[in-house]
């Protein structure tokens, strides 16, 4: 479902697929990237804050980004094969408001679920809009476990730059008068 | 460094460590959570929007926090070595304004860094503090390459709950009391 920046609809939303989190590979994670016991050691994890072995939220985090990618893949590709163009989106910016709300234990099914909640078109990047997306994780007893707001960047399909701006775009591919523009 | 809320001074800074970020691993990484072409084929990664292959944001902080939770625990055994008593740090509430600066690159050495901004006493949860701590990263030419603000509860040591809170703890212990405390 990469888009293009003019048919994204503020407020939609796509189910983007789901997971069920094993203990093998919760403590797989969190050896590697959050070794405490709560996430290694299923009986130590009886005495800790969760009762139990429950998943570090960046393997919560990381997953429904693997996800997401493939999701995105997907549409891509299905797309092609109907013979048309997919839209383009940047990298990220950033995250914010990254929320841990409920734990995620070894069996948990995990859906995520991602709602463009604005858009607008960027001002620092000619030709670019901004979504803010909101990412959502849900358990199998549909309990909210993760939610953060991300921005990232996605192409106009329909960008004619102005006047002035092409011919900045004009000048700046001269070389003398493109050096002198951009010594200033 | 689990230190207990009354010791920890806002605005002080710790060096939790490096980590050399290797091809191998980035694509390895990449392939698990973040299957984008510039995470996982370093050819194809020449044509894009960073000229050639990058770790996912998710393997930096991931990795971030694998060297947060190695050195808190190393303090932590550092300071029982020597008949102290280390703080008690609780689950993160959540994560805000992550922000990717600059890429990570094969051979990058990447050092983290957190910094107590600020603290306070939680109002919902008597006995602990909220801190709000900063991460950042910067790689080996002392560029940020990462930065986000994360929430942490600190336990108090010297906690002692007030009257009021005495009282109503000891009436929510007695059963009949406890119940009709709880029905409300």
């Amino acid at each position: 479902m990469t888009l293009w920046f003019e048919d994204i609809e503020p407020g939609t939303s796509w189910d983007l697929g789901s997971h069920t989190f094993t203990e093998e590979e919760i403590i797989k994670f969190g050896k590697l990237y959050d070794p405490q016991y709560f996430h290694i050691d299923p009986e130590e994890a009886k005495h800790g804050p969760f009762g139990g072995l429950v998943a570090s939220g960046w393997h919560t985090v990381s997953m429904g980004h693997k996800i997401m990618v493939d999701y995105l893949y997907a549409h891509d590709d299905m797309m092609r094969a109907n013979g048309e163009e997919p839209g383009v989106s940047g990298p990220s910016p950033g995250v914010n408001k990254m929320q841990f709300k409920a734990p995620v234990r070894p069996g948990d099914e995990i859906r995520f679920k991602i709602t463009v909640q604005s858009k607008r078109k960027s001002a620092s990047l000619p030709g670019w809009g901004v979504l803010l997306n909101i990412i959502e994780a849900f358990n199998q007893e549909d309990e909210l476990v993760y939610r953060s707001e991300i921005a990232s960047f996605s192409k106009l399909r329909d960008f004619k730059p102005g006047l002035r701006l092409r011919m900045g775009m004009a000048l700046a591919a001269m070389p003398i008068i493109g050096k002198m523009i951009r010594r200033k």
